[in-house]
Parts: structure tokens; C-alpha cells; sequence
């Protein structure tokens, strides 16, 4: 571990919580902002082993979903681009453009991928031939993608921004479907159930899908400021990609036909953002345990003359762990007080802490200190393998139960009810015209008058207007309950 | 799996290398060179899933090591370049640069990076403050680089290329130079020991050091056409680059003092060129286990009638060796024949095949077939795991041994027998003037004269010249024994 010291946030999450955010990304070392080069970070050392555990999560559900991993270019041809139209006129105003190379100026520039449609289908109009080829389901991981946006912050939004994308092609739009629903339970698993931060799974309105998709459905997590974050999504394409790459496949009855393709992409960054945000407290992070890179840390306890004894038992706790699985880090640095240590790990978000003093070493016992709620548990080294397997799962249940108190959902009747409720944040549900090109102008307006968006109609459990609702807008009859927010 | 058909190389190893590298890289699924984009390929399964396992290797052996993981932006601001005279000279010819975002023109124009150091020590100088800092020890993996080159070859140069790089800051150079040698061993543990391709470790001639490097300390192998690939440099950058980014420390003494810094990147995809090359046969690739995305892969043999009973067994077969930790899996296509799967698996280079027919279950044993050699072993099913451990094992000393094969080391004392000696290919030892600036005009004629260069003195147990010995170009008294290849 690096000698730089660790000082706490010098404001309080709940007083302000942007400079809370910003302090607890630079002082644990997830990130360094001072690259030089907006939208452009440095992910440090414990933002790298974090952002890999997530990576390596996602891996392990897609894999065992049947996708198989591939890696392409960084670079998009225009004349990719260029196939799609609806897609191409979204990404244009965003993306980086690579010209010249050495001293030439290049023949055929290459834009930094925004994402990879354009890629994965132009190979897979030459890797897919027939029904039996699908579905076809493929991933790349650990790549980053880039995109020329103006406003720009840590694990929200950047110009350079960790990236994962699935992308499926299927013989039937039926299937095609059935992904999307898959897809949301793997986000499920991973961002809901694993690390704890809840979620509504969205069908986003037209006009607000993905550039060149049919629908677009996505993930959104309430932050602590009361606006939402979307932290993933999945993209029914229909045939619009496969018709433009031509990706077709001979089918049973000797047909070409056109596949139908759909493509995920949690969004590593924002899933981060909301493991700091949501669970963080006013001692800094907290980390769920399957993302923690020690489970515990061990703090030996000098005191003169018996540094020897509480040496030996640290190195005797730390072996035992490790044995068993657990990923364990001990800290006998000298200089540093008991004390000081207790706040820099508490800081770094480390689920457990291990004190070890004299007297524990008379009693051969441990401390083992929770880090959300600080509780001290006396455990005799006998049971030290079983009882540290349990507060952390103990630890990790705070962190699930803590996890709801920002995922507020109001239901409203009325433009002016809606108004009221936008000052709370969270989720604002409200009766509504029109989630297809005939919502939009109330959309529009709305935002302009309030600043929330209509986020969608939630996949699962999809509540419908009461008789003789209207929409908080045009007054028309409502024909859906739509989910509003404030949004990053 | 995918149903794409893979028909073997239509070229024998021997009589023609090059394409047959080429077949392999396409059948295999290692990587598609048809993008569209010069220098720019697509890695495939097989390819993404090979890569990953050096990658962890790698990984695991620099943590070990005590290096910890970041992850910098793939952008390099001019101003960073400009700061080390000769590595900008260097670098500067093959540099992609980005200009343009969106419409706008950028204010300030940024290059994908060819490499990091400019990167690196531009935050060093802010991550490093005392001597307590040091060493400072920090790595990125999973990246990808880029150089405009102009001639490419998948695995061998590519305008993309994934990388691995370590940057280490120490108080001494003493202590750099110790990494230089830890670095030699990370690279003997994972691409000799574990890869089986041999390789000898050089300090490089002054003339052909890394752009900005006081010494460069590189890794070469000998490929199937006597051509040598540089498979891995670590390099001394002295203090250069402390001085130009001002990466300076606290000293005990209390005096600022710049740090010594070492860089060191393993090629990974020179690695995969050097197993592909020198352990595969005409049948096809040829893996060794630790890095085998399968180990066996397990082939049930069917009857008519009797296809419950072998596919029973297949499963049992399946469980028993996952449950003891190998991979493997059960190709049951129906529509191939055992004979078809049998070429296409050992086109993809498992190592084990096993097979299981109705007499075999009659038997309750199975057969296994190693990769190499094709040796079949009638195994009865309690003595599987055993068995399969011991053949892999096995399968992997096989590799092993026929890996010198290309590992040629000739020794010359005069021209004459220099030249002679090219026609041969692997290394030529011989007598040399200079490794310095001195020697610079006789490599430049040497390398005129008979496509060799000089690839430097080992690093470990240097020969020195006979008594009389004379540089074969210039005639003075040879002050070292260079050794000689020619170079991918």
C-alpha cells in the first residue's frame, strides 16, 4: 500500500454531496483527475482492482448465458458508420476522429468507437451462414470507448469511459426478446443482488432509444441527490443493423433471412458510481464484499515490549484467512498509529478490520470490527475462519438494508403533485399520454417546466392509469403510468 | 461452439510457414484479418480466450512482484511527448494522432499512445513524494497500443496491439537495474517455464535501444523460419525521464533527488506468435495447458442403439473432471462424424481428446489421446483424474521437448563462416568490435550485407572473445561475442 495519506472528506455526504464524491474518488485512490486532458482520468489502484472485480462478474454471467469473448478494433471506419443512418446521425456529433498518422494524413480515417455495432455486425455478416450458426452470441470486455461530451465527472460521464457490450443475433424477433429479458436478470444478479444497489428496468420512451435500435430498455439507480443514474442497457435492433451489414442466415426452409439482433451494455462506470454513492458514508466507502479487494484488513496493536507476541499472532490470523479463501491485508506500519489506521481503512471502504493486541494475544482472540456500523465482535481464533465468513455476510446485509433508503418512488395524479414531488427526488410516477413519437412534445414540455424526464414503463409490473386519469400535460386520457426523474 | 467448419492447412509447416501460420490464425479462430482496416484485426474466440490467459499470468506474477494495477487513458497530449527529447523522436513518425471531434477541431490535439511512459511519470511526478514512496511499483494490462506501421501481420505487428507495461521508481539505480533482472525472470517463469518457448535475454547495442532508454534489456526466440521475434524488453530509463516529468523524491537525507525508473513490457501477442509458431504441427495449434481455453475436450462415440448409455457416460466423465478442476468439453454435434471432430480438435490445439464408445462403456474406461503425439491411453474410469492429470502433464513435457527444435545457436569467427551460417537461420555468435556508438557502422554493414543484426550480449553467462579474435566487418580486436539474427 502507498505511504499517501488518507485525511477524510472534509465535508459531510448528506451537506454536500458532489464535493463528497469527488473527495472519496481521489482519497482512496479510484481515480486521479489531474491527467491534464478533459474527460480523460487515471483509474488508480483501488478504482482498477474494483472495476475488475465488476468486470469479471459481468464475464462470468455472460459466459455462462453463452456468450463467448472476442476483442475488436478501437477503430470504426466512416464507411461503417455510415450504414446505419439513424445511428451515424446520433453518434456524429460525439466522436473522435483519427486523421493523420506520423506526417500522412490518413487515406481512410477511423473514428474512436462510441460503441461497436458497426463492428461486430460488418464480421458478422461474414461469421453467421445458416440457423444453425444462432443464436449467435458474442461479448467483448475490458475495452474503453469514447465519445466527445461536454460536461464531464468521474465514474458519469467521460470521454474515455470503461466499456462491456454483448452483442446476439437470432433467427426470431421472439428470441431477440427473450435476450432483453435475460439481459436484465444478469444486471440483477450482479448490480441488485451482489452488490446491492436497487434498480428499475425500464422500456425508455422512442425517443429516447438507443441511435439505430427499436426499443431500448434500461436500468435507472436513485442517487443520493435524488437524481437517477441509468447503469446499463439493452437494445432490441431489430433487423435495422442486419438489413444495413447484411447479416443473414439460410434457415431451415432454405431462406435467406435477415437475423434479428439485440445488444447489453452495463454500465461499468455508473455501477461504480453508484456502489461509491449509494452505500458511501461519512467515513468514506463501502464495499460490498464481492467487490472489496481485501475482505479484511489485520491491525496489530503494539505495545512496547510485546510487538513480538502480537507479530506473530498477526501473521498466524492472516495465514489462517488466506487458507480459507479470504483475501486478507495487514498493516504493521510503525509510524502510523492504531488509530489513523482504523479512519484510512474505514476510508477505503474494507468490509472488516482485524485488532490484534497484547490482550488478545493473552486470550488468543481476535477484534473484528464491521465497517458499516462499527460494531466490535470479541472472537477466539478457534472460530475465527466461521465468525469472519459471517460478519462479512453481516456486513454486506447493512449494506442491502441501508441500500433502499435513497430508492424513493411517489406516485402522483396531477401536473401540480408532480411539481411538488420533483424538489424530493427519486422516481415520480404519473399518468400520461404516450410513450411512442405521441408523448414527446408533453415530454419535451414537461422537462422544460420541471427538469424531469420520462424515464419509461418499467419492463416488470407495469401499473396501468386509473379510470379517468388524465396526462400531467396535455389533459388527454392517460394511457400509461410513466416513471419520471431528474437524471445524470 | 460455433458450427463453422474447420478443414486443416492446405500447406505443410515446413514447406511454407507463412501461410500456414496464416491458415492456422483463421481456422483456429485465433483472430479474423478480414476488418477491413489495414493493421486492425479482430480477435476471436479462441484468440480472446488464449490472450486472457497470459494476461493472468502475467497479472499474477508482477503482483507477486508487488506491482498494482492502474489504468491511464489511451490519449497522449503533445506537451507530454515533447518533454523527452529522443522519445518523441522516436515515436513521433508512428503515432496516430486524433484532431478532430464531432465537427470541432480540438484545441489540443491528443495521440493514441505507442506506449506510456509519458503518461506515467507525468502523474509519478504527483504520486511520488518521499523515499517512503519508493519503489513505486505500478502496472496496466488489458490495453491496447498504437503504431503506424507499415507492414502487418496478425500477432506479429499490427496498428493495434494488445499490451502489458510495468513503470517502476526507485531511490537507486541499483535497485533499478535489480528489476531489470526480476523482470528477466517474471518473463523465464511465464514464456519459458510454462509456454516452453525458449528465448535468450540481451542487453541490446546502443543503436537499437528504446526511444529515450539508457539500456534496453530484450527477449528474443527463434521462430520455424530462422527469423528471431522479439518476445519482451524491460528497459533502464535511468533518470532521463524523471528529469524531463520532474519525478523526484525526499531522500533520509532530506535533499530532493529524481528517481530511477525501469519500464517493462512482455509482447503479448509475440508470445502467441511464439506458440503458435513453434509448438504447432501440420494438424494444426498446439497448447500448452496453462493456457488451453479447454483441456480435453471429451468425444462420445455413437451406435446405433446404444447412444444413451455412451451419452451417459460422456456426462459422467464431463463431471468427474470439472469437479476436479479441469475444463473440458463434450463436442456431442450429431451431425459430424467422431473422425471429423477428432481433426477439428486437434486443429484447435487441446490437448486431450477423450474418447467414449459402447465398448468403452462396457469397460467403464475411456481412451485418452494426447495432442502431440497422438499416444492413446485405455483409461479406467476410477483412475480417471489421475490419468488426466498425468497426461497433461505429459502432453506438456512433449511440447516442451520438441521446443528447442528451432532454438539453433551457431558460432563463427570470421565473416566467411557468418554468411554462410545466415542461410541456416537461429542465432549466430561472433566475434564484434563495439555494443556501443563503435560498433554502430559495422552492424549497419553487417546488416547490409547479409540481412543480420545484432541482437546484443546476454544478459546472463556472456561469452567473451579467444585471444586474436577479430570483429567480423572491421577487423579490430572484437571487445565482445554479439550474437546475430535476422529479425522479424
Amino acid at each position: 500500500m502507498s505511504k499517501e495519506r488518507l485525511l477524510g472528506t472534509s465535508v459531510k455526504k448528506h451537506e454536500n454531496f458532489s464535493e463528497w464524491f469527488s473527495q472519496v474518488v481521489m482519497k482512496t485512490r479510484l481515480a486521479d483527475i489531474r491527467y491534464g486532458l478533459q474527460g480523460f482520468i487515471v483509474h488508480r489502484e483501488w478504482g482498477t482492482k474494483i472495476l475488475r472485480k465488476i468486470y469479471e462478474m459481468l464475464e462470468e454471467e455472460v459466459e455462462r448465458d453463452g456468450h463467448e469473448p472476442v476483442l475488436f478494433p478501437i477503430a470504426i471506419p466512416l464507411r461503417f458508420f455510415e450504414r446505419e443512418k439513424e445511428h451515424v446521425e446520433g453518434f456524429a456529433p460525439e466522436v473522435f476522429w483519427v486523421m493523420k498518422a506520423g506526417d500522412d494524413e490518413l487515406e481512410e480515417p477511423f473514428a474512436l468507437r462510441p460503441t461497436s455495432e458497426t463492428a461486430f455486425y460488418s464480421m458478422y455478416s461474414l461469421w453467421i451462414r445458416s440457423w444453425k450458426d444462432l443464436p449467435f452470441k458474442r461479448y467483448q470486455s475490458r475495452v474503453c470507448v469514447y465519445r466527445y461530451e461536454s460536461h464531464t465527472r468521474p465514474f458519469l460521464r467521460g470521454r474515455e469511459f470503461p466499456f462491456f457490450e454483448t452483442h446476439c443475433a437470432f433467427a426470431t424477433h421472439e428470441e431477440a426478446l427473450e435476450q432483453v429479458k435475460r439481459d436484465m436478470q444478469i444486471l440483477k444478479r450482479v448490480v441488485e443482488e451482489k452488490l446491492f444497489i436497487p434498480f428499475v428496468f425500464f422500456r425508455r420512451p422512442k425517443w429516447d432509444k438507443f441511435a439505430g435500435a427499436e426499443d431500448t430498455y434500461a436500468a435507472d439507480c436513485v442517487m443520493p441527490d435524488g437524481k437517477v443514474s441509468q447503469i446499463g442497457s439493452t437494445h432490441d435492433l431489430g433487423q435495422r443493423f442486419s438489413k444495413a451489414f447484411e447479416v443473414t442466415f439460410k434457415d431451415k426452409d432454405m431462406k435467406d433471412k435477415y437475423a434479428w439482433i439485440t445488444c447489453f451494455g452495463p454500465g461499468i462506470w455508473r455501477i461504480l458510481a453508484g456502489v461509491i454513492a449509494i452505500h458511501g458514508d461519512d467515513k468514506g466507502l463501502i464495499l460490498p464484499s464481492v467487490i472489496a479487494p481485501v475482505h479484511g484488513v489485520v491491525i496489530p496493536i503494539y505495545f512496547k515490549g510485546k510487538e513480538d507476541a502480537v507479530e506473530q499472532k498477526t501473521l498466524e490470523v492472516k495465514e489462517i484467512l488466506e487458507k480459507n479463501g479470504f483475501k486478507v491485508y495487514v498493516d504493521d506500519d510503525k509510524e502510523k498509529s492504531a488509530g489513523f489506521k482504523f479512519n484510512e481503512w474505514e476510508m477505503m471502504g474494507v468490509p472488516l478490520r482485524i485488532e490484534i493486541g497484547p490482550k488478545d494475544v493473552e486470550n488468543n482472540s481476535v477484534i473484528i470490527v464491521r465497517r458499516v456500523d462499527r460494531e466490535k465482535i470479541a472472537v477466539p481464533i478457534s472460530k475465527l475462519v466461521e465468525e469472519f465468513a459471517k460478519q462479512l455476510e453481516e456486513n454486506d446485509k447493512l449494506i442491502n438494508s441501508r441500500s433502499k433508503r435513497y430508492h424513493i418512488v411517489h406516485r402522483a395524479k396531477t401536473f401540480e403533485e408532480v411539481k411538488e414531488l420533483a424538489q424530493k427526488g427519486g422516481f415520480i410516477k404519473a399518468p400520461f399520454c404516450g410513450i411512442d413519437e405521441d408523448g414527446e412534445a408533453c415530454a419535451d414540455k414537461l422537462q422544460e417546466l420541471t427538469a424531469l424526464k420520462v424515464r419509461g414503463i418499467p419492463l416488470e409490473e407495469e401499473e396501468k392509469p386509473e379510470k379517468g386519469e388524465r396526462c400531467i400535460i396535455c389533459g388527454k386520457e392517460a394511457k400509461y403510468i410513466v416513471w419520471l426523474a431528474k437524471v445524470y
